[in-house]
């Protein structure tokens, strides 16, 4: 095969065999075709797409790149192991609940996971923030945790899925990110890679997602879930809302404390909510039995089942307990956990008051997340160090009512300047809408046409609510 | 700048500055754009394409990333150097004799030329076939042979828009060689860096062709005037036909025997017309007084007297004998050109007959071309050798009326096999209408529908007589 030829026939909108894109990804990790050959390649991916057929073979091929771990075995009689991969958000700590609540309800989570990068956080940054913590797993290790302790999260190895890591390392500086195939098997080849039998989605979508709006999330949700069933895996995708961040608190240490105080069955609303969501998907997925009685009693019924089982998990304490071991397992001071206050806090408090009344109407998640890297909390590039203290805390979300005076959020920072230099960022995150039909920009008045016509108390409820906005199963 | 931030840029539609281009081609010649990134803008510019504003500043950077020529002063008094170029087509040798005509009136003409490749020869190819002819020379000499015989022809070097051999090169690999903005911008930047001050294009349509489409010709055409227009070039495009081969000779030592034929005003009918042509349009752009003419006199009869001059050049013998200057100056075997029978010729000639008789319908330019490149007559990759001695000769062209036994082709080839091989592409390439209404194809039948309806005898004068399909002036 010649690679041009393969390049001219994307960029002609020309569909490619699975031996094609086999010899592509082979290429690519073996160095036999140059990273400007890929990069014009990805250009025309951009461009041209791929069909459902295409990003599978893609997908497979990139998994199939380097080492696959191997789970057979490790759950329970005729139980899944089951994987859950967020596109990432802002104050997305779901992995540091869903794990141990699914785990404590005997379903085996062993999770490969990143850092974060830009506006959105990462699983590994956050546990990090735990004395001792480390994601540094040999494969023996990871199995032998997964079958005792049945919860795993460790680092994605340099061997898992490396045609992956060469590609998107490529993309990330050839403007080639934002293609729906390559983002597709970028996620779900190393999903397949790290052995996951069942996989839950979470695709966030909204201001703090990388999918901006419901059609794009909802394009990438069925493409993902596609690629799992092409690849024999059981797939179900959320899509989910990330207009404002996901619970109250968003920096390192905060949202472990949010993560464990949501274990203990309280917690922001939303991030309770969305917990229950993703686990009980999770345990449909992977365990037989409530898999068979959402067949017999219908999909709500047997939906409710599953939520009923994760809350039993987190009112008996079993999820908690599940978190603890878990720290423990990967070197974790255990009492940081058990009382979270021993977490290190930044030096710095600043409380942001609202100066007029109304509701609030927007918190946009990409500008608090961004204000949050700005504080240090995350990485501006790759390779940056994190302070793990900083971040801040919503003291009020969307849909809820303000007085004057009232605290809009706390922001925790390293030094004063870092603090009032985010408060001018998350001020302007905040929309307060002053009167009915009206809304405020926090920092400025905002014309009635700018402003989103008020709905009525209810509908209010109702979207604030609505954290799952679509679900599709393979 | 950021180069990312550019390519994402050209990737969603946005225009470039000036700046940018000038940063991105600065990046290209110092190295300290990665290759990988300019492959992936340069698909983003497959896609997205170029204002003719951004052609034009691409154009100039590229021109000016090495050393310019300074022509300046060079021809008498307000007499402009006008430079010609052609993109490229098969039995294409007519700078070898519009280069002596305009040179003998009065006009100098120095050119930078490049090498065949594919189905397309190369004007230095050509020449190279008479022993002792060569086309390194230094920009002194260059400058001096200009001065003295009023014609250079010299091979492309290194230090001229080197940017553009970088680029070239990338895109010839990755699949970005047909975009017109850099398309236009190879060939526009190497006319401005070798210092033209007026340039004559010769756009060729048609199979044997690079665009084979008249509206993409025309498009191309029209870009590249602008662009000189931009740079402040006076240029004249001709878009030209190249369905079938021009001339009758294909093949470095059988188009050199041709051009002097024509030069001794004989020779095929197309390439005089087309010789006449270009030569004419040289004359206009770069002589004032022709030019003054033609404004006075109004087009055609302006026109008229550049041709008449072209014809004087020729019938005087004044054309011929400056190509024997010219020949000589660069150090080529002047006897040669004088006896051209003393060219290499190939050991072994095959007559082709056609087996029935009809009217020649069509003669596969790009087939034909590559006939010739099989015979070792082109290159199929950089770099190859090249056998001047090999080719063939259309004894019939479209238009012409055949009968059964009559000789189609004779074939010039280094062996028997070679001869036999190219034989069957060549009468592949004939299509034979054996009688009104029909056509069919050289060696298969061809059905009433797959064949063109016949044109009337004059419709069919008027086609073959066209060489000239457009012209497009700044």
């Amino acid at each position: 095969m010649i690679v041009v030829d393969l390049i001219t026939k994307k960029r002609d909108g020309g569909e490619h065999s699975a031996d094609e894109l086999q010899f592509l990804i082979e290429g690519i990790v073996e160095g036999t075709v140059p990273d400007y050959q890929i990069a014009a390649w990805a250009m025309a991916v951009y461009f041209q797409g791929m069909t459902a057929a295409e990003s599978t073979a893609l997908t497979m091929a990139m998994a199939g790149s380097g080492e696959t771990l191997d789970l057979q075995g490790l759950a329970d009689s005729d139980k899944l192991i089951v994987d859950k991969h967020s596109s990432g958000g802002v104050g997305d700590k779901t992995t540091l609940t869903v794990g141990p609540v699914v785990a404590a309800c005997g379903l085996p989570v062993g999770k490969m996971s990143g850092r974060g990068l830009s506006f959105s956080g990462g699983t590994i940054d956050k546990l990090e923030g735990i004395p001792g913590w480390s994601a540094s797993l040999s494969a023996e290790r990871f199995r032998h945790q997964l079958r005792e302790v049945g919860l795993v999260v460790a680092a994605q190895t340099a061997t898992l899925a490396p045609a992956d890591q060469i590609l998107y390392a490529l993309r990330d500086v050839t403007g080639t990110v934002p293609s729906l195939p390559l983002i597709a098997g970028s996620i779900m080849s190393k999903k397949l890679a790290a052995g996951a039998q069942a996989i839950v989605l979470d695709v966030k979508c909204g201001r703090g997602a990388f999918m901006e709006s419901l059609p794009q999330a909802r394009e990438l949700a069925q493409l993902m879930v596609s690629i799992g069933r092409g690849a024999g895996r059981r797939v179900t995708a959320l899509v989910t809302a990330m207009e404002q961040p996901l619970g109250q608190a968003v920096g390192n240490n905060l949202e472990v404390r949010e993560a464990i105080e949501t274990l203990h069955g309280k917690g922001p609303r939303d991030f309770q909510q969305l917990t229950q969501e993703v686990a009980s998907e999770m345990l449909l997925l992977g365990d037989p039995q409530l898999h068979r009685e959402l067949k017999a009693k219908g999909e709500e019924a047997g939906r409710e089942s599953a939520r009923r089982k994760v809350q039993e998990a987190i009112d008996s304490g079993a999820a908690f307990a599940k978190f603890v071991d878990f720290v423990g397992a990967q070197g974790g001071d255990t009492t940081v956990v058990n009382s979270p206050e021993r977490l290190a806090t930044a030096p710095v408090r600043l409380e942001l008051q609202s100066k007029r009344g109304g509701l609030i109407d927007a918190v946009d998640a990409r500008a608090v997340g961004l204000a949050v890297v700005a504080l240090g909390g995350g990485r501006q590039q790759k390779g940056d160090a994190i302070d793990h203290r900083v971040g801040v805390i919503l003291a009020k979300k969307v849909g809820e009512r303000i007085d004057p005076g009232d605290t809009l959020c706390t922001i925790h920072a390293a030094d004063s300047t870092a603090a009032h230099s985010a408060a001018a960022r998350i001020l302007d995150a905040y929309s307060i809408a002053h009167r009915r039909g009206f809304a405020r920009g926090g920092n400025g008045e905002r014309s009635a046409g700018e402003g989103p016509g008020r709905e009525t108390s209810s509908e209010r409820d109702a979207q604030e609510g609505q954290i799952v906005l679509e679900r599709i199963t393979s």
